[in-house]
């Protein structure tokens, strides 16, 4: 986690968090304990839990107490759950950290202090909470920053998709027909490398900017029930249900495979298929096979699930490092800014997005120009 | 033209313009006539100056005058361009089209009647003018729209400044280190083409989201400097002056090609050149060598200005299909909704730009999906 | 393995192996047991033992005993390998299939009778021996066959290598500068698929033609020692021993990734490395750490051996689906036209490399035109 | 021709043609004077008449008779050629170079000399008529030499293929769906170029294993017939008459783009199209119109003449860079070691080729490494 470190290293020599009461609720894993150590090194005192009892591991909880209270046990209750919010929120926290809103919330509840300065938020649904809320604090968007977005989405989902599906399956994507339903960034990512490694990329798209956009890139565009017979391998990345159902898996050829690197488990019509089957069983620990009455066979990855995560690593560290230099930066700037922040969800400002982006270059060891004095002028003459 | 086309059709048939009063100011050309045409179909009467004497076609005029009042002649005196002006607003326009915002500026001179309705606007110049001068009346920003962005600085820019650096040179791309300066929207066109004929492509931005975005897209990204000694062709492409200055050419290889596709003849600094070559000639018709003190050439294409209009043929009518049906249907949205729009510069309605994605589209064969009625629940949940 | 399938299905139907004995000298796994079959199918009678005890299936020497004399057990000892060699010979194969050769050198020295009519290998080791061996029978050279080599080497490891190097390290590709040394059929491969996951492709090369095809596909070719300071991630492709040492690693960057998806463990030179390192552990399973004196850390993977084998599933079936399609219409051709060879290694006819392509296309649903007799008339003008 | 000129400077160091008589009918154009020159700085006396009257540039011709004896006009007679044809047989040339193999067939007819050594060829047409005429002396076959062909064809070819189309359309190419009739060596090209510009790129080919390789790259493969409906653009590259005929025409797009970048102008059945056209237009300078009964249009570029030469600049000066070059070295090897070759056309030695590849690998500035003698040791285990 090159970027984190580094800003780490910054913190240390610049103490920007001295003595700032730090509330975190956040998988207590040992990418999370970097973005701790970094907070701790700049000078915050930490407290926290666990933002799922299933993802706490409990030797980087161990590992974490020397510098931070931590409240948070593998498999804990629920009860469990809900005290040690609250023992983080008894810290008095001036800064939250959420990876689900459950802290803020909770925060809420109880009536935000008056010294409170702002939280920062690590999920979509979590905003989608927060935007309900519509909290009387400033809470900043970390995971709608551009660099995230860009890594998590594009970069990251884009190769462990293809990723997943190579160790279930281990099939040769050379030759093979793959149809990527949605291209919006993830969907993009995925169609690209698809088609960086030999495959015959087939778009579905309803939206028309994007679909355009796909064509303009010479991908083929098709309505899902046109690609339905042409598709070797289907995967679904459009946030949207049951993309795929029974008029497509009607049509589809015999050995078809089927992928959701989307939503949950919804974009494939699951009851539907298992209709349509007459038996199914599985052929590999993560392929279960439908058998239609024809006899065409269709290859289910990972029962439908997020098939990076099911049936991969998930994403690489450096995507985590990427969020957490975000969080560590939103942090900070909280500290430094952060009364002068209007209430409510917003974005992470541009500078920091943009330090993201410099530092990432830097540990690639990538070099860029800056605009001269005279350039700057030249522009904002336009402005 | 197939997307105006279609515009002019429905035109036709619905009428949305029915006696509608339109002042044009727009290069009086072939292409534009079917502008002018698509308006009349649907009910305007049209009146139209040209916005640069230099581009008018006489022919063009003449056979316009069955359907508009022309007031636009080849090479006519700046007296003549400014009569002209007002002949066309004596027409009383309630809805003005500008390419450089002349008309809209000497109504604004007049003062704006009280049933007019609202403005667009083409050309980025023009639209500085209107900002500064804060209109007060809606003017739709018809350039700034995503089809008109994507069409005309990507996919238009991107082709046609390598075919105007092959029409120049006859080179072969492949094998050649291209330097492209600027990743933006044209830039990154210019870069994946250039990828595509088999160069090796360096990418130079000050800007750090782009300078990560073309490292992770598998580009070198290198400081200008470095990349001088690199290049066997270099490319500016970034609305700055200067981004290429003396040390830069001191560093270049023999035989290294120079061109400009971004603003003006600003962005290579020519007059160091000059300086700092010992001769200069000519060697083909739009490349001029400059020979330095040590015996190396630099070939600098079309003297710096923009190398895809002065060596090729500028854009595909294609683009212009999608600038001008977007001028089209902004025309209607006056006409339907331009009462309830506020004043000032704003970007043409999302429902507009989609709508031309969809003509093109359709131009192109290529059909699309649309969401389900339970689908466009289950997203609604989330608004 | 659908052409292998379809292969057996005509073999069903015409018998074109009646009668024929048939002795192999293969892994015994659940692949080979496709070949077998599908030779049986054809009519041929089959004795077969294993090519290496490690590699024997019992499951799958047990189910093959219905259809072929079996002469192989998991880890069986040398003598007994010996000895179920010679079980195979004392069958009077009249065609042999060899995995190394082993099965035809012994029955040379036995003497060939006069009744055998030629053998098929499928290694390169296996054809190195018999070329030095000279045989008096033909020999098919299997993976010489062109399906074959673009297939195993071109697309099966080129898309395993980085499977292997993704599953051992889950780093991202995008944004690194990943150097292939080696630019043959595997090399390429492995570039092309890198470049498509958004890596900045180096390559390395000592044959001037294959650098500068590199060089026009549009990559950046450098020698090895300039290379060695630049790459994130080294991947050795060569056949050739050493060719990262001491002074390449002594450049390289902190935290450079060494793969070899080349010739055995021989073409990093690992003494060197471990003479450099102060300190070495592993840091994932598959993930060895060298710490040289100055701090720099070097992550070597799978101890130098071939990493799409050691860190990846290996080659996808339908490689093997390629293979052993070649290998059963070798065995046909010898059946029916094998009396008419000369003696020695040759070629697989072009006929039945063809043959393969067209029951892979087939596979994949893909179909072609055929010359008309007007066409074929009019080239053979040029004959 | 920077290959070229590094030749030249070695042989004018070395002289290794000293006091070679050679005679050359080659076309007398710019370029090929940089041939002389360096063949004239090597020491060789020359004679030289012109492959063809309407290629000759007087000019240039007068230039050259500082350093050799020219027997060439622009637009002479046939009875000026047979003449001037003789003159150069006349110098008594022991070394002979062909562009069609006029001045070899000549001097067969004479007979040849006792002293006469070899010849070069550069066409395919010259090389089917000395394959016929089965030569008794040694024929260098330059075009067929490997950095000939991916020069010539592949790179070459496959720029200026769709180079010619842009200009005599001025279409934009991403987003059209460009079919490529032939993926040999040019078709390749002209695929991997239309992908790079952004089309959507379909290959017919009716070689099962170009099909199934052109499949493995990611391309749709479809018979000529499917294809029909599907293409924008139609590009035959094939060396087949009448590739596209009139079942094919009959299902075209209406506004379709017929080029032809292959053999002469028989890959498009212009007969059975003409017979099909209502009426017939000139649209563009390079672009006629062809009305079907129905009122499609199909636009056939350059009259079906090969699209890169009659649309086009042709090649770039760097691919003859490559094929004189080779045709210099040949030159030198006949001189060298002409009197140990066999009679009959031969294959240009290997180590002439990689030359070539290596001079052009200096000429872009890369360095590429050597094998150690240890590890050359290492591989000729295996020889």
């Amino acid at each position: 986690m090159p970027v984190l470190r580094s800003i780490r290293e910054r913190f240390a020599a610049q103490q920007p968090l001295a003595g700032l009461s730090v509330g975190a609720c956040l998988h207590v894993t040992a990418e999370t304990a970097n973005l701790v150590r970094a907070l701790a090194a700049g000078g915050a005192r930490i407290a926290i839990c666990g933002a799922n009892p299933l993802s706490t591991q409990d030797d980087v909880a161990d590992a974490l107490r020397d510098i931070a209270d931590v409240y948070a046990a593998h498999a804990e209750s629920f009860d469990d759950f809900a005290r040690n919010i609250n023992a983080v929120l008894d810290g008095r926290p001036r800064v939250t950290l959420d990876d689900g809103a459950d802290l803020l919330q909770a925060l809420h509840l109880r009536g935000l202090p008056d010294d409170f300065i702002g939280a920062t938020e690590e999920t979509t649904t979590g905003l989608l909470r927060l935007r309900e809320l519509d909290p009387a604090t400033p809470v900043l968007a970390v995971n709608e920053a551009n660099t995230e977005r860009v890594f998590n989405d594009h970069y990251g989902t884009g190769q462990s998709t293809l990723d997943g599906i190579l160790r279930a399956t281990n099939l040769l994507l050379a030759g093979k027909t793959v149809v990527v339903i949605g291209y919006g960034f993830t969907g993009k990512g995925v169609a690209v490398r698809a088609r960086g490694d030999g495959a015959n990329v087939v778009i579905c798209e309803v939206d028309p900017q994007r679909a355009l956009e796909a064509r303009m890139e010479g991908f083929e565009v098709l309505p899902a029930l046109a690609a339905a017979s042409r598709g070797d391998v289907f995967i679904t990345v459009t946030g949207v249900p049951q993309v795929l159902g029974r008029a497509h898996f009607e049509r589809m050829k015999d050995g078809a495979v089927l992928a959701n690197a989307g939503h949950f488990d919804v974009e494939l019509d699951l009851p539907a298929l298992r209709l349509l089957a007459s038996e199914r069983h599985a052929v590999l620990p993560l392929v279960d096979e439908y058998v239609l009455a024809d006899g065409r066979r269709l290859h289910l990855l990972a029962s439908g699930r997020v098939v990076n995560l099911a049936a991969g690593q998930g994403h690489p560290a450096e995507i985590m490092d990427i969020s957490f230099a975000l969080q560590a930066l939103a942090v900070e700037h909280l500290a430094l800014h952060g009364a002068a922040l209007p209430p409510g969800v917003q974005p992470v400002p541009q500078a920091i997005d943009d330090e993201v982006a410099r530092l990432k270059l830097a540990s690639l060891g990538v070099e860029i120009d800056s605009l001269t004095d005279s350039q700057l002028r030249y522009l904002s003459r336009f402005e």
